[in-house]
């Protein structure tokens, strides 16, 4: 697991240069704004995940690099967005953009990396990589968009309705967070001109651990520790989060637990006893025990995946599999 | 006039079914949540703007209708957000989408429309338009997008001063309005395989016209009959902006106008007498003339730039300099 979590210290520090440079060339207080969530950390999951599959590829690392920037860029803005959207007021241990610079300013941050995103992407061209497949990643860069759009459309709607299932629940993660695997993994086999066969068992690789990721980021909400977490525990519940772990409790609980998770789910200003009651009938219905289950078996299934793909560079498989491990056993 | 105003509208004919087409596949409520604004009205100049560059640069429209629907999604993501940002309750005469939606869903819906804008422009490719032009016009639209979002920084921070002069003004306008109408005609150029010359030509014009077009604006939102305008007279002077008339007349008023204009400036309760004493003002220090003659001297300006431009498509750069001169004159 060290050499997963190593490699993602390396990425980090590859893409923060080029992140650095797009996004000093703006009026203050758009630099700061934009620039502030990225430099505050983040595991660099989603430009690993694209480099990775660069590597399994027989790709050139260096050369799409621009690519793991513009993902990593995407993602900070639909982070920032997020917040505002929720009212979030701490993520990644500091309080949000929209907490200092404001709601307008946090916006158009988001807005701004969102178009400095294409711009980095657009940089694979001085890379050499071919106008086909910059096109091609261009393309996939904005199903991601929009497909993460929508799936945060739904969780705005689920927020608003007491019965959602765990069909649709999976309909709402795999477009809120797996898309942005799925892409990051086809964006790296799409420049390094992977067979189509190896950028579909990435993508299907990436489906089944962005599911992973965030049923066990729900887990994460309500069991961790609030410190290493960077946010506040119980925010899934204050904002009435139809979480996998909240739609099991409600189906299996009986009339007076599902009062009582009922009663704080969507409360703003729950207490911490009724935030505490309500973990409690979680706990009660077996319903986080059963969100681990799930989760490793959406990791187990990403694995399977990976299996079947034949690369020379066994290494980056390997660091594939402890990734899709790492995401449900991480403590943030 | 009326010719241009009639390829306006059947400009609005060529992209609509595009877009309704590219805005049907999500679920709702997004999906009207960002048709919304595009449905209720607009006056179509961007697409105009490129198509008519296509016509003058010897290309094909039709090929080119994706590319303007791309500018038309992009130009209404940034109103969208824009509303939000400035809390504006009206625009196009009906109510803004936050005022219908709430603001995460206006928030999202321009994202979304922010992507379709990417989507639409790739299907050029479909359209045989070759890679290195898609990739071309994709870091137009790019650029265009980061520019307006530091134009728009720039808006926000100036309501915040009390002193900016005319040359922040314009380094303001011609990122916020001016930068999506150079995109517009230089897309038009590249999809049509236009000589460079041409393109730069037509990115003269746009900056001419684009920076006419804002300062009309400004102007409008003092003088213009309010139900033509579709959103509230004043609401610039309520809102704090920077706008050249305010600017012009606080370099010229005496003590007294200056002290009754800056206490209407960004008073966002600010009675309409306030306001009428604000305006009243304005005429007074012969603003409101200055900034008459300003958006002449750029709308001339733009015309001598298509004198430039040799093609074989007289009635369309015959349309452009109608437009020029339109954006000077319109009522709304």
């Amino acid at each position: 697991m060290k050499r997963i979590l190593d490699y993602c210290r390396k990425v980090n520090d590859m893409i923060i240069p080029l992140i650095e440079d797009l996004l000093s060339q703006c009026p203050e207080p758009l630099a700061s704004a934009s620039k502030y969530l990225i430099l505050a950390g983040g595991k660099r999951l989603r430009p690993t995940l694209l480099l990775l599959a660069v590597r399994v590829s027989g790709g050139d690392v260096e050369k799409a690099i621009p690519a793991a920037v513009s993902i990593e860029l995407l993602h900070n803005f639909t982070l920032i967005h997020d917040d505002v959207m929720d009212r979030d007021e701490m993520r990644r241990g500091v309080p949000t953009v929209h907490k200092i610079w404001g709601e307008p300013m946090a916006i158009l941050a988001g807005d701004y990396l969102f178009s400095k995103a294409y711009e980095a992407l657009l940089k694979l061209v001085e890379n050499g990589i071919d106008y086909g497949s910059v096109v091609e990643a261009t393309r996939v860069l904005t199903w991601a968009a929009s497909t993460v759009a929508e799936g945060q459309s739904f969780d705005i709607e689920f927020q608003e309705r007491d019965e959602v299932d765990e069909r649709e629940y999976i309909e709402l993660v795999w477009r809120k967070t797996a898309a942005l695997f799925i892409a990051s993994l086809k964006i790296g086999g799409i420049v390094s001109k992977a067979s189509s066969e190896t950028i579909s068992l990435l993508e299907e690789y990436g489906y089944n651990m962005g599911i992973a990721f965030q049923i066990y980021d729900d887990i994460l909400g309500v069991i961790a520790d609030e410190k290493k977490l960077g946010k506040p525990l119980y925010s899934d519940i204050r904002e009435g989060k139809k979480t996998i772990i909240v739609i099991h409790a409600l189906s299996k609980a009986n009339a007076e637990d599902r009062e009582i998770l009922l009663s704080a789910l969507g409360k703003r200003d729950a207490t911490i006893r009724e935030l505490a009651s309500a973990v409690e009938v979680l706990r009660r219905t077996g319903s986080i025990d059963y969100a681990r289950r799930k989760a490793t078996y959406y990791a187990k299934n990403a694995i399977s995946k990976l299996n079947k793909i034949k690369s020379h560079d066994e290494e980056a498989l390997e660091m594939l599999r402890e990734l899709a491990l790492f995401v449900v056993e991480r403590e943030f």
